[in-house]
């Protein structure tokens, strides 16, 4: 095995003009929760598995009992309409451990975008706020000056100054990296506390890009998920003695 | 010497179809205790040496005051009996200390194993659960689905979602290694505290080693291992000032 | 990409004899807001952006909405008058993450150094003393015992084992590999307390270098930059109850 | 630079049949502080100086005021009567950071005992006891069995299972890797509470060390060292209010 190895698990696909878009592990878990939630609900398929040196040396039991070796899942989803594109996903159980690492995935995933003539990047994550947030926004960075303009019109935002810490991990890399080599790309960011997993966050930013993708998104699972979390954090500021309305911190939990 | 350097201690020797157990230290120990009493009672024998960079830089002096640099061991058995197979066993003093040398040194094991046309790997480890166990089960997990029925009549258990992290280190990345390269894999978790090292757990696997390999054991070594650990944990109990039958919990020991 | 990526954003400059100066993040980041400070000063060129996969995967954030792959520039400045020369500063947003990349990288800088033929560097830092500095003084280190006594001519100081813990990254390591290599260096470190950006140390470096030199610094911004430092100190005395006088401590921030 | 390299500073002497000593940093610095003292007192020549970039990125500041990069150093000395042989000696400011590190400067030191023909190897170090020694012993450990006996005769003691952890660095990974070559080599360790710098231990290592190589050494330095080292500790044990004679357990300091 090399250091980051692709497994094509179908028949490379036929894609025209693709858009990309990646969602994995980070803050409040709001890309992958995103990307996840948008492959169930527009069922594409699973093409590549992504194999790395640089994840945890780990493997999941599925529920009959099977292991899987930890990866990344790219997924590809065909238009139906006219006003559609076709679609590449990118998710999976972790980034990449090591600063080297992070670099390495990036470029390879940045190889197979181009492979498959994906000029238009959009990566999702979280922007931690360090409490509750009632509703979030979801602010917006890019590779072009003429971009933030455009995705004002979806309903992103965008703050002079924030996230005044950048965009570390994959979410900015393959924005950084693919800057340089020619991409389009934009990183949503949904506020979110960043103590929790956060299924409200990542329905926010899922309502920006339907309106980019034109793709119906059925929200219904996601919604389901974020009143089970709001329930875990009312138990858990009941724990803690604070009354409800009163609390806007939380603890952190994972 | 490379990242990864094997030195045959013996001619390489000529195996029928062996089945291949991996114990190296972990949780609890279980696996390299329950892989080095096999070793022992079964008389095998080693044939290959395996140092890596990636392990420590140290060395362990033997009662002889002779050093022995640290490293991995695999050893030999050659079936006896019409209804037994050929073994390659493999423990060892450390496993990778760096997530690329666990992939590496993975690798480097699964190629002699299929040098030597081990197929059908075993691999044996601890499950940690934080309190004591009384009557440890043996869990597993494995590369096929239907090895999953075949394993429950071993006597080993299935329960869904456990261990909850999966599994990390040689025992997770052999099988999930392994079956992306065609290999049939189990791994065994005996239940343990996680607190001391557990003889006792590391018998329970054997336990069903045995029904599956039809070696004889001799547990006797084990049993009196598990005897004097027992006594330790009942000494810890007591400096703590918690009544033997009420404490459910240990400190950490190692 | 590569481990360390040079991108040259105008075309290769000539330069005759050039002096090159390194300011990067460090104690007090004193280096790092001294050749910023020259460069905005002087309008100096940047000419090559250096890229590595040592740096953290991050990008910043512009004014406008567009993200920046975290870097190093280098910048070059030609000289105006006689009693001037051509000028190339190095100033980033990190320094290496590991102790292999800090090698590579400065390595990677001498090569430029020389490839203009700028065989005198001059290397900027702070020198951390752990309490408020009225006035700062200049310490230096250089490649050549002969170069201690000209830099005293020039407001530097130098006493016997000090910094007692030598010179750590670039601003010591291009010292280090050049002195193998040939190059006449000098390490400028400023006084600072080390708990807050100071660039009244950073202003103290200049003096020194403005007399090397022979350009002309406004210094005017520094100034501003260091009173709003001060009212920032005295803020956090204050909260911590300590009369502003007898404060010789505060707490670090970063 | 390569990841170690090699600097020759003499022409490269003609040595015959030598011994090979290393004595690098570790537990209160006996190693180190007993080859120091035996180059110095018997005038021994530097002519390799080896840098690594697994060397941490730092110059040491000379008195002159100049800056050198961490290095290790190898000396030779030629022997002067009959019952004398050539040796080889090494010290230096510190050892890889990494253990892939650790090993490889490892093996590119016995490549130069080889080039040399040093087949003999003698590694220095402590052995940390975690309380006060009044007559620290010095105990061994060899690659061959048949050197322990040889190596009691010289006054070096062997305590079985001592150290229980093994030897850890350069002193252990020299002997290791070195008799999977083919090299015969003794660790010596001086008792040491490992707490402060040790030159009574290191001086019990050399009063084993000058029967060995039958060179007169001086010890009148280690010696003085000794005596200020006591006083420290002294001191220390007063700051905290436990009497001279019951203290056993000293504060680390380095």
């Amino acid at each position: 095995m090399e250091f980051i190895t692709l497994k094509y698990v179908t028949k490379k696909p036929k894609l025209k003009n693709p858009i990309f878009i990646e969602g994995l592990p980070g803050i409040g878990n709001v890309g992958k929760l995103a990307v996840e939630h948008l492959i169930d609900s527009i069922k594409a398929t699973k093409f590549i598995e992504l194999y790395s040196k640089d994840f945890p040396p780990q493997v999941f039991i599925n529920p009959n009992g099977t292991v899987t070796l930890v990866n990344n899942e790219f997924y590809y989803w065909k238009a139906k309409k006219r006003n559609q594109r076709d679609l590449i996903l990118l998710t999976g159980d972790y980034q990449a451990l090591s600063s080297n690492g992070q670099y390495e995935l990036a470029e390879k995933i940045l190889d197979i975008a181009e492979e498959f003539n994906a000029n238009e990047i959009f990566t999702l994550g979280g922007y931690g706020l360090g409490h509750e947030v009632k509703e979030p926004k979801v602010l917006c960075a890019t590779t072009d000056g003429s971009l933030v303009k455009k995705m004002k019109k979806y309903g992103a935002i965008f703050r002079k100054n924030e996230p005044g810490g950048g965009i570390v991990g994959a979410s900015g890399l393959l924005l950084g990296l693919g800057k340089l080599r020619g991409f389009k790309g934009t990183c949503f960011m949904g506020e979110t506390s960043g103590y929790l997993v956060d299924p409200k966050s990542a329905k926010a930013v899922l309502n920006v890009l339907k309106k980019i993708t034109n793709v119906e998104i059925n929200l219904a699972a996601l919604e389901k998920k974020a009143k089970e979390i709001e329930y875990i954090a009312n138990q858990l500021r009941e724990m803690e003695g604070v009354p409800k309305e009163k609390s806007e911190e939380l603890k952190y939990i994972g």
